[in-house]
């Protein structure tokens, strides 16, 4: 792991770049923010911790009333009980002997929740966490519309749950129902119609559980784009929600009204301008390793008239009235947080101007 | 660092997933397809580890006649410089006081060479290498046609490198001429026509250097996609080509013939199928994460009829005829292998299917 770029009571400005910066007061306007959204309704909130892979955030959000996070992988869970996360749910299935172990060692750590969608699968973590001795949580993926993984609500599905209570050392934790293409669709209105498609799958799933004296112990899934579609539907019990806590160019780009919050941009990257070829052109020492370029560039914060165009791997070219001298620092808002802060060590946690914390990315490059 | 998925024995099937996998037998191939490309001809090869950011490839390219290696960030620098490498160009500009003061302290334990195209800039290297009794050897970027850093052949170009003259502790290395844009050009007429450009630029600041009574100690620049243009040039004294050790899926798309060699694919990313929602679709545990979609998505390696169709941030869409089933592995050829390889700690080194040795990604996300 990298030294860090900053050390406590650091001005911004003598930050070395690129450097991943959050703003502390906008990250925790944010945490109020959902809070505030959700005040009486019943839900519970299992934010995502797949885009802030830390332990440190992890924590912040469980303090802040989280029952605990999700991640993606096993490679994440285990950093983050590593970091004292008690609480995890791998919202994805896990096949292969090797995940499995990993998986079924850290039930004894922590409460550890898992996805399936397969029975061979299923039996294998069966047989891997019996043996162990291990108790885990198994919740059954519906395709509710994504064409990713997860059954269809169906007589499938049912068979995955009856299974899952054929072992006794397994719980079954409940279904997860989590519409990922839907979180960046333009319009609320596409956003609200995609999710009350997945909700009548899931009501019809749940009817199907009920035809057969199965008790459902718990919906959950939803994004930052979409989850007040899935609280008022009244179908979900939990919400996973995991960009709103940074925030980031693509999903600003989304339209934002009641009853979803405006969340606001609390992560960044701080780049510092390398060269100077022309009056109206910049080169930034940020390229396509250090601001995740799939859903679009970085935009450029708080300095109108000026656009980041093109990336290259290590520079980010920027263009515009009123560009930058060499040497001067400029904030980029990424054009996706999660694959982005997968590119770091460490956040440099800056509040009002001054470096207050550096927390680790504990599940950096844990893809396995 | 996280542990690495695969121990040396191990057969390919059985390493965990993701993993980043070196075919040795094509890597070396590729190294012995550059050196019988250069037979014969007087130049000398730097090859860029910005591609692969490891010490370990560093020193074999080295002991196969390198005469050092590029990089791109300072910080690249000082974890190939602990690796044990002897003679790093940063081939790109430092800017900075932090910046400057770590690349000077690499310069007792190594030979270092930087680009300079600013006046100020280059004072505030030649200020911090006196101070330190640093050695260190600067060369002045050309802008050649990319629109990227570097001054254009001329008057203010010929003005630094008098400046770096007056410093009797700097050493004046050369001309650094790279045309980055060029590399992926599809047809070779493009590439050939854009590099005959560049060198007619560089001819011309040779020349007024020459008036001026000054010797130029060497040009060196260009990549995999064009070296043997700037070569048959006569103009280029030295090569700094990268992907040719890995060759992506991107490259690959470049029309490859005399005078350029085609170099074979030798990197990889090893995955899983996780789940298997219909008979024309498996899903991948690789998603933009594993592997870098900034130019294009990853190609499914010697599977007729399959493609990868998407990527989200954890997972790959496969389809086509003949899907593989649940808990198969499947290896990707990247879009893109520098920004694919940093998303890595090892290596997972491979001869004919066992795992040979792990390498750690020594400069994984280095990028300050």
């Amino acid at each position: 792991m990298l030294p860090p770029p900053a050390s406590p009571g650091q001005r911004l400005g003598d930050v070395d770049t690129p450097a991943l910066v959050v703003d502390l007061d906008a990250f925790e306007r944010n945490l109020s923010i959902l809070r505030e959204t959700l005040k009486g309704r019943k839900i519970r909130v299992r934010p995502h911790a797949k885009t802030h892979k830390s332990a440190d955030i992890s924590k912040i959000q469980i303090a802040d009333g989280a029952v605990g996070v999700c991640c993606q992988k096993v490679s994440e869970a285990q950093a983050l009980v590593e970091g004292g996360v008690p609480d995890i749910l791998v919202s994805n299935e896990v096949v292969g002997a090797q995940k499995i172990a990993r998986l079924v060692a850290l039930a004894p750590k922590a409460r550890i929740g898992v996805c399936v969608d397969n029975l061979r699968n299923l039996r294998d973590i069966a047989a891997a966490s019996g043996q162990a001795g291990a108790r885990l949580d198994l919740y059954v993926e519906l395709e509710v519309g994504m064409a990713r993984c997860g059954v269809p609500p169906g007589p499938a599905a049912v068979e995955l749950v009856k299974e899952i209570l054929r072992h006794p050392h397994l719980r079954f934790g409940g279904l997860q129902a989590y519409h990922g293409r839907a979180q960046h669709l333009r319009t609320m209105e596409e956003r609200r119609d995609v999710i009350s498609r997945a909700a009548e799958g899931v009501k019809r799933m749940k009817e199907l559980l009920r035809k057969e004296n199965i008790e459902c112990p718990l919906v959950t899934g939803a994004g930052s784009g979409t989850f007040m579609f899935e609280v008022e539907s009244g179908t979900w019990d939990e919400i996973q929600p995991g960009s709103y806590v940074f925030m980031d160019a693509d999903y600003a780009r989304n339209e934002w009204k009641a009853p979803l919050p405006r969340f606001e941009h609390s992560l960044f990257v701080l780049s510092t301008v390398m060269s100077r070829p022309s009056d109206r052109m910049a080169i930034l020492d940020a390229g396509l390793k250090a601001s995740s370029v799939d859903s679009g560039l970085p935009e450029i914060w708080k300095r109108p008239g000026l656009e980041y165009t093109h990336a290259s791997d290590e520079h980010g070219w920027l263009e515009g009235s009123d560009v930058p001298p060499l040497g001067e620092k400029v904030l980029l808002v990424p054009g996706h947080c999660d694959p982005t802060v997968n590119l770091y060590d460490w956040y440099v946690c800056v509040r009002k101007g001054k470096v207050e914390a550096l927390w680790p990315v504990s599940a950096r490059g844990a893809h396995y």
